[in-house]
């Protein structure tokens, strides 16, 4: 079982900065995201945009603010466990809490931080009768790990960025990439659109619109699919099938932690530390509510920032609180490394 | 009168983000700081340190973070009083407020945000008799414009980064820059003890240490000092006499605005707002308390927002609310400058 002090539930931008406020208490993170990437609503529904409300930043992309995030929690080597759902929470008789996800792996911790946004992203599936039998046996939602598709054959289904942007990098890596959709028309970033124009033409994918993925066939595994064009039916030969048609936020399995919830969010004691009506259970984020709550990306920071203190508090009690500037006391980190400001010096003149 | 919609008192890092904040809301702002230029603690007390608690800034310059974020304020065009210490807070019977400073400016305002932080900085003044009467009559604690300087002769005394960095930049300005210290050591950035003592040699300050100016001598204002160097004492001739020994802040008028203050700070009802008891007056920042407060600048930031909302809430009565996401909504400046996402394109690919 993985040991660690606070077990975050969701790696947006909320999740991430509390391991560097916790790390800063000398309190180790582990955090788990159903995406298999971190960021959040940041990285999966709006990685190339930018954002104008992040304090000091007239202007950042969204997928630029993630990777600033990570390089500046990184030297507190937080635990990830990514692509697997939090399903369950169980407080101990010691008060510490053991967090199972659907794929079985345990996260033993002191404290739990539910940084869940708007819930666990679920993707948008197609209508095709028998594609739950073939999950994770040739369909695949997400690209988790692209090498997966090496010197295979894919079809992607889709119209938007994400259709576009792994068509583009798939092209690359395997065998053949088919881009199904069911209109002509494309909805994405410019560049991407023109990319893939591009690799049309160099014959790097194949392009079947308008046309719609309405079977699948093969023995235990994806061996073809069959397609419907302009009124006709027929199979294409492939190893893998990738309907990329969006990602919805669904509360999911944070509705039955015994929680009080309000208006599909977790309601917060906010005068305080955002802790929920569980001892030693946080929401913090777009996940928790309170009065005069914003969903905004800087009230998640400050809310990482209180939770941590309080969990600080809570492990070492009677200690004496000193607030520490990072300017003055700078930043060690648990993999050895410190950051701090240039000392003055002190020499005579003469 | 001044006209605005939020006044806001101090223009550290709190008050300056409250002027984008409200600025989504069309809201416009006024701010009046004690000191001579924008950023509070931050420009004052440590412009060249890094800070590495900046949600999304693995590491970043305190002056550098004052520059940005009046780089993301700038499109809302918020007014400056600089220079001035606000000193009472009229509630009129409408229910607006007029904020009158030490030196007679008025501001008119539907409401007032204090963002004073520790209070108003005020200098530490040298032990002489009658520096009092020699005050802005040849006596500056501050350098608030460097060309009232210009071909003047002055003295500065300190041992620390001001003194030593206001003497290099005035080497360039005056006629002839005195630098007095009580030792030989002195304090401060490498470079910049590097750089005096490089000035010196080129006969562009004169170092006299270790010493004391004990008396100033003028009719009306300063024609010479009084220094005590080695047990002798001896008058040197300058026009200006700028004793550079640090500020300290303090609550300062901010006691006497008839709200309830703890712990030098104002207690405001954080599950809201932020505001105080007085209706219409809000505390941000780290003039503030409330239990579980931290006096971090992202927790100012937090802060600043809700005010924000609050205060357009109380001129908007009964308008439903819509938090705008600034990726999705733009940011419309009241300079006519718009920023916004690229759009995504719609295109066909045949
Ligand atoms: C298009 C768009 C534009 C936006 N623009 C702005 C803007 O300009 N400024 C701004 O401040 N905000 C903006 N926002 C809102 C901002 O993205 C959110 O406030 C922010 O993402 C919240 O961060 P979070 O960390 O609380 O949650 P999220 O980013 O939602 O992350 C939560 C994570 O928790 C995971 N999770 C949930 N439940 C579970 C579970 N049971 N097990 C495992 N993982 C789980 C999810 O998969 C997700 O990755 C925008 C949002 C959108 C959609
Ligand atoms: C050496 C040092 C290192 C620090 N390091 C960090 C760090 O690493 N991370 C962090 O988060 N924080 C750090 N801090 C704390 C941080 O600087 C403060 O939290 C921050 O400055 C608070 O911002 P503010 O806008 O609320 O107030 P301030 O920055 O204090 O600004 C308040 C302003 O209000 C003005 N004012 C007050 N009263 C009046 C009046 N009556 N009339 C006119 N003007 C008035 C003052 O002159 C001042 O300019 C550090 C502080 C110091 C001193």
């Amino acid at each position: 079982m993985i040991q660690t002090d606070i077990i975050i539930i969701g790696a947006g931008p909320t999740g991430l900065f509390a391991v560097f406020e916790a790390g800063l208490l000398k309190l180790r993170c582990h955090i788990i995201d159903a995406l298999p990437q971190p960021g959040g609503q940041l990285a999966e529904l709006y990685p190339k945009k930018p954002i104008f409300d992040i304090p000091g930043y007239p202007s950042v992309g969204a997928g630029e603010l993630v990777d600033n995030l990570m390089e500046q929690i990184k030297q507190f080597e937080p635990g990830f466990t990514l692509a697997e759902q939090a399903m369950t929470i169980d407080k101990q008789e010691d008060g510490t809490f053991i967090v199972t996800t659907n794929k079985g792996t345990q996260v033993h911790g002191k404290a739990v931080a539910i940084a869940g946004g708007l819930g666990s992203f679920e993707p948008r599936k197609p209508l095709i009768e028998n594609i739950a039998s073939y999950e994770e046996k040739g369909v695949e939602y997400f690209v988790k790990n692209p090498e997966q598709f090496r010197d295979k054959k894919i079809v992607i289904a889709g119209g938007g960025d994400s259709a576009l942007d792994w068509s583009i990098f798939l092209a690359e890596v395997a065998a053949e990439v088919t881009l199904i959709h069911r209109r002509n028309e494309f909805r994405g970033a410019l560049d991407s659109v023109d990319k893939v124009i591009e690799l049309k033409k160099q014959g790097k994918i194949n392009l079947v619109t308008p046309a719609e993925v309405v079977g699948i066939k093969g023995d235990g595994h994806v061996e073809a699919i069959v397609v419907e064009k302009e009124g006709e039916t027929f199979d294409l030969a492939t190893d893998y099938f990738i309907p990329l048609f969006g990602l919805s936020p669904k509360l999911g399995p944070i509705a039955n932690w015994g929680l009080e919830i309000e208006k599909n969010a977790i309601k917060v004691d906010n005068a305080l530390d955002y802790q929920t009506n569980i001892e030693g259970i946080y929401a913090i984020g777009d996940v928790n509510t309170y009065p005069g709550k914003l969903k905004l990306i800087l009230c998640g920071f400050h809310e990482a920032t209180l939770m941590c203190q309080s969990v600080y508090n809570k492990l070492n009690p009677g200690k004496k609180f000193v607030l520490k500037y990072t300017t003055v006391s700078g930043v060690d980190g648990f993999d050895g490394t410190r950051k701090e400001a240039e000392k003055a010096v002190v020499k005579a003149i003469d």
